[in-house]
C-alpha cells in the first residue's frame, strides 16, 4: 500500500499514523519530496482498511499495490486449480462442455435434452430451476420439482449436473445437485456466498454485470474464506453503452483470470449476447482466448423455449460447434 | 408492442403468430412496405414475452411501447405517493433529511449523533447494522445491537429509523425499525422483495450500479405486486469508466423518475461520490432537480468512523448544508 | 509516481532504471519489503512516459501521482481565472447564461432569438454554424453564412458570441466571434487544439462522450500549452449504459473540475440529456452544484427548429428559468 | 420508422404530420389502441429526421427500423467487399496480418522490423508517423520523416505499407502509403471522413472508444458516400469500468459488423488491452471470432520503444502467433 501525502503534513499526525500502522505490524518507509511525500506500507496489508488512512487530514490518496484478494490469488497458489466431480475434470487442460435448456420444462424435455447434449459432447448438465426474471410476471421457473427433473436427467445419462441457487433457504433442494451456480444478480450476495463456502460442492460464480474483476476475485475469496476452494470463475458479459447485444462479452477476463488466479476460468457466450448467432463465434473465441470450459444453452425448439429464447441454440448446432472448439482448443493447448 | 418482420416473411407462421396473439387478447394491425414489415400488438403487452417472439423465424426485432411497470407507472396513478411515518412525510412538497453514521457503533455513539442530526434539522435516522464489503476480512457491521442501539437513538429523539437489510431471515429483527432499506447490490435480489413486499413498512429502494431506470421501477413493481406500495426510490450513483468518484451520480434520474412513476425519490450523495467534499454540492443539487428527499452519513469524528470513513460529514458541516438545502427547495417547489 | 517491482528484480536491472531516472533529475528512494518492492520518483514526473518504465521485465505496475497537467492545475495557479470578453465576465462568481438557437437558420430567426434571451437574462449568444451530424444525410448547418447571421445578431444586441469550430481551417472564418466552442467530438482533436492555443480569444472546451476529468485537464493543457491560458471547461454528458437520456450528466463534475483547476466551468444541460423538459432541472443543479454558468439552445419554435429539435427551450421557458438560476446562484455563492 | 403517440392526440396535428410525411413519400399506416397509437411510416425514412418529429407535441417517441446506412449496409449489398492492394487481399477468406512498430524511429529500425514481420508472416506494413498522446509533453511521431521510412521499409521488403492520418492538411504526404488509418479518436472527425471519401486509397476506420456497432457504420457511410467504398473496419476496444485493460476489447463487434454489414473487418489486440501478455490470446479469439485480419504492434526491443511499450510484442512472439492464427483460421473458415 502507498499512502500519498498532502503537501506539508502536520508533523504531529504524521507521527501518530505511523505508529498506528506499526502497531499492525506494518513497516513503514518515506519518501519525501519538495511536492509530495509517499509512504510505502510493507507487510500483510489486506486488514488495513483504506478508507480509515484516506480519510486523515493529512493524506491525499491510497493506492493499494498487494491484490486484497490471498486465497483466490496465483501468487500464493502457483498452481492450477483442478474440479473433479464425478469423474469429470475442469481445469488441467480439459474442455469441459456445460450445456441445457434455460429452463427445465418437464421430465421429458430434460430427458430428452441431456441425451441430446451428451451425444453431442457435453461433459456436465445444465438446467434452470430458479430464474431470476426482471419481471414480477413473467416465468419464474419450476422451483424443486424442475431441480428434480435435472437431477434424474444426469442420473440417467451419467453427467454432473448444475443449477443456479438464488437464497439461502433453497440450499436443501441442492442436495443432489453436483454444481452450484450463483448468477451475475447474485455475485455480491456475501450473505449467499458465505455459507456457499461451508458446502462441500463446487460454485460456479459468475461475473456480476458491472463488477470488475478485482470484484469476482473478491467474492470468489469469500467463498474460499470459508474453506470451500473449489470455485469456478465464468465469464458472462459485462453492461456498456452498445445495446445491440444484450451485455458486452469481455473476452479478456478469460487469459486475466487465468493470470491473477488459479482458479478455472468458463465463459457463457450465450447471456453475454442474448443472441443464438453469435453463440458458435463467441464460444470459438473464449476456447482461443484460454477459457478451459463453455456453459451453452441449448433447446431442441428453441423458439418454443418458456425462458431465454433468443439466446438457445439447436442441438445439431451443439453439436457442431462442439467439434470446432475441441480443434480450437487443441491449437492453444500449452503442451 | 411493434414487432418488425424479417423480409418475405412466411405467410403460414405469420398468420401463427397473429392467430397466438389474439387468443392472449391482443389486437394486431398491420403495416406492410417493400422493405419491412411491421405489425403493431394493441392491448395489454406487459405479460407478453418479447423474447419468444423475438426469437421466431419471420421476425426480425421486437419493441416494447408500453412501460412493462404497471403499479409504478404515473400514467396509471398520475398523483404522487405520499408516505408518512410517525408523523414524518416523504412527498407532497416536503424535504426529508435523512441523516446518521454510516456504521452504528454503539448506544452512546447513536444517541450523540441522533441529537446532533435532529437539532440541525434531520427528519429520518439511519444508521448501517448489517454492512456489505466487499472483502471478507473488512467490518461488516454489529448486527441486531446495531439495530437496537438505531431503535434506542430514535424514540429518544422522536425521529423514525431506516436501516439496511441483506437477506430475509434478517426481517425478524427490523420489527422496531420504520423503514427497510434495500441497498443497490440487492436491487436484483427479487426474492427479498417480494418479501419486503408483503410487509406493511415502507422500503427504501436504492438503485442498482448498473440498473437502469426501468430496471429500477421493475424492482419496485416487484415489492409492489405484493401489495406493499409504499416504496421510495433512491439514486446513490452509477459505475461508469470515471474513477475520481466512486460512483458517477445521475441527478437525471430524479426529474426522469418524478415523471414516469408517482413514488417519491430521495438522493444519496455520499455513496454516489466516495467523497466528503463532494456531499454538499451534489446534495444541493439534487434539492434543485427535484429531490424529496436526501440521504447523508454524518459522523461527529469522521476520520474514526468504522465504514466509509471518506464519504461522511459532521454534524455541523450537515446543519450548514439543511439551511441551504430548504433555501433551494424553497426557490424551485413548484407553488 | 511510484513504481511496484516484481519480487526478485534483476539487481543490474534496476540499477539501470535507478541510473536512467537520476540522469532525468528524479530522485528514487525505495521501499523493500518481503512480498513487494515500491520504488518513489520525486521531482517533475511530467516528462516521463509512464509507459516506458511499465514496459521493463523488472516492473509490475506504474503509478503516477502527480497530475500530469500543470498551467490548468490549481495547485500551481490557486486563484481562480476570470475571463472578460466585450465586458461579459466568465467566472469570479458572476453566472454566465449563454444562450441560443441549436443551428442558426437565417439572418431574421438570429435576430430574433438574440433579442428574446437577451431580454430574458441571456449574457452570451450561442448559434450552430458548423454542426457536426451522426448522417452524411442530415443538415450541417449553413456553414460562413451562418457564422455572419450570428456576430450580427450579437454585435445588434450587445453580446459576444460563441460558436462552434470543425477543423483548423475554418479558424479564418471565426475571427469576428468572441469564443470559440470546440465540441465533444473534438476534445482530443490535438491539432486542432494547439492551433487554438495561438489564438487570442478564449476557448470554451466541451468534455468528450467518454473522457475521464484528468483527460478534459489535458486537453486544456494542450490549448494552454501554447500560451492561450483563457479556457472555459464544459460539462455536457457522458456516454453509459442509460439510454432514456441521450447521455448522462455527470453533476459531479462541475465541483471536481473547481477543484482540480482554476479555470471556469459551465454546464450543458440540453446535450446531456437531449429532452427539453430535463433542461431547467439539470440547470437548476448545475448552478446548486457551483456551475459558472450554463449554455441553453432556445428556439421559438422548437418543432420546427433544424437541429436537435428535441433539446431546445421557448425563449419564455428560457425566461422562467433564468429567473430560478440568479435566486440558486445567490443561495449557493460563496461570500 | 415507428411513431408512437401520446394518448389523445390532436387531430390537427395528427393529420399534419401525416400530410406532411406523404409529401416526402413516405406511406402511412396506423394502428389505434386504448392506450397508444401507432404510426408505421413505410418508404425510405433514412433522410427523415427522428429530432423533428419526436419533438411534436403530439408525438412520444420514435424509433428507427430500418438501419440509417445504406451504402454500409449487407441487406443492400450482399456480397463481401473484398479489397486488394499491391497484390495482397482484405476479406474473401484470407487472412490479413498487419504488424509493425507502434512508431516509426528511424530507417534502420523500420527496415529490421519490416524484414522481421515479413519473415513472420505478415502481409501488411504498419507505422505510427503522426501519433496522437494524451500530454502535450509526450513524443508526438517523426511526421512525413517517419512516413518516408515507413514507404522505403515496404518497398524494400515487397509489402503495402498503412500508416494513421491526423488532419486533413496530412494528406499530400500520404501519396505513397497504401492504406490510410484514421484512428478512434478521428471516428467522428466528419470533416476529414469526407475527405477521405474522395481518395482512391483504402480507408482502415477504427472505432471510438465509445461508438456504438450504428456509429462506426454511419462513420463509414460519412466514407462512402463520397465515393470510396474500399473501408476496413477496425475492433481496438471501447472504455467501460474495467480499468486492468487499457479498453475493454468487444469480441463481439467482430461477428455482428459481419452480419451488418459487407466491409472487411479486423482487429487490434494491442490497444484493447495495452499488455503485451494479452495480445496473443486476443489475437486468437479474434480470429476464432471470424475476423478479416489483424494488427499487431511488434519491436524488436519493446522495453526500448518509443511510444506504447507497453503493449508491443517482439519479433519471434509473432512469428509464433502468427502460427497458431493460421491453424485457427483454417479451422473456423466457412467452406
Amino acid at each position: 500500500m502507498v499512502v500519498i501525502l498532502k503537501n506539508n503534513p502536520d508533523e504531529a499526525q504524521l507521527q501518530s499514523l505511523i505508529h498506528w500502522l506499526e502497531t499492525k505490524n506494518i513497516q513503514v518507509t518515506q519518501s519525501l519530496g519538495e511536492s509530495n511525500h509517499i509512504l510505502g506500507l510493507i507487510g500483510d496489508t489486506s486488514r488495513i482498511d483504506m478508507d480509515l488512512i484516506g480519510a486523515l487530514d493529512i493524506v491525499e490518496s491510497v493506492r493499494r499495490i498487494q491484490e486484497p484478494y490471498k486465497k483466490a490469488n496465483r501468487k500464493f497458489h502457483p498452481d492450477d486449480t483442478v474440479i473433479t466431480v464425478k469423474g469429470t475434470t475442469i481445469g488441467n487442460g480439459e474442455l469441459a462442455l456445460i450445456a441445457g435448456p434455460g429452463a427445465v420444462e418437464n421430465d421429458e424435455q430434460m430427458l430428452q435434452i441431456a441425451q441430446a447434449v451428451k451425444a453431442a459432447g457435453a461433459t456436465i448438465l445444465r438446467g434452470g430451476a430458479f430464474i431470476g426474471r426482471s419481471s414480477p410476471y413473467s416465468f419464474q421457473g419450476l422451483g424443486k420439482e424442475g431441480l428434480d427433473a435435472l437431477v434424474k436427467a444426469g442420473i440417467a445419462t451419467g453427467m454432473p449436473v448444475i443449477s443456479e441457487i438464488m437464497r439461502i433457504s433453497q440450499l436443501d433442494y441442492f442436495k443432489d445437485v453436483d454444481i452450484i451456480q450463483v448468477g451475475a444478480r447474485n455475485m455480491k450476495n456475501f450473505d449467499l456466498l458465505k455459507e456457499l463456502g461451508k458446502s462441500d460442492k463446487p460454485i460456479l460464480l459468475k461475473r456480476g454485470l458491472s463488477a470488475t474483476y478485482e470484484e469476482l476475485l473478491m467474492s470468489a475469496e469469500y467463498v474460499m474464506s470459508q474453506g470451500n476452494t473449489n470455485v469456478i470463475l465464468c465469464e458472462r458479459g459485462i453492461r456498456t453503452f452498445e445495446t445491440y447485444t444484450t451485455n458486452t462479452f469481455d473476452i479478456s477476463t478469460i487469459p486475466v483470470l487465468k493470470s491473477l488466479s488459479h482458479l478455472p476460468v468458463v465463459a457463457d457466450p450465450c447471456h453475454a449476447s442474448g443472441r443464438a448467432a453469435l453463440v458458435a463465434p463467441l464460444a470459438a473465441a473464449s476456447v482461443a482466448a484460454g477459457a478451459d470450459g463453455l456453459m451453452i444453452e441449448v433447446h431442441p425448439d428453441p423458439t418454443h423455449a418458456l425462458s431465454d429464447a433468443k439466446q438457445q441454440i439447436s442441438p445439431a448446432a451443439f453439436a457442431d460447434l462442439a467439434e470446432t472448439l475441441k480443434t480450437i482448443r487443441n491449437t492453444v493447448k500449452p503442451q
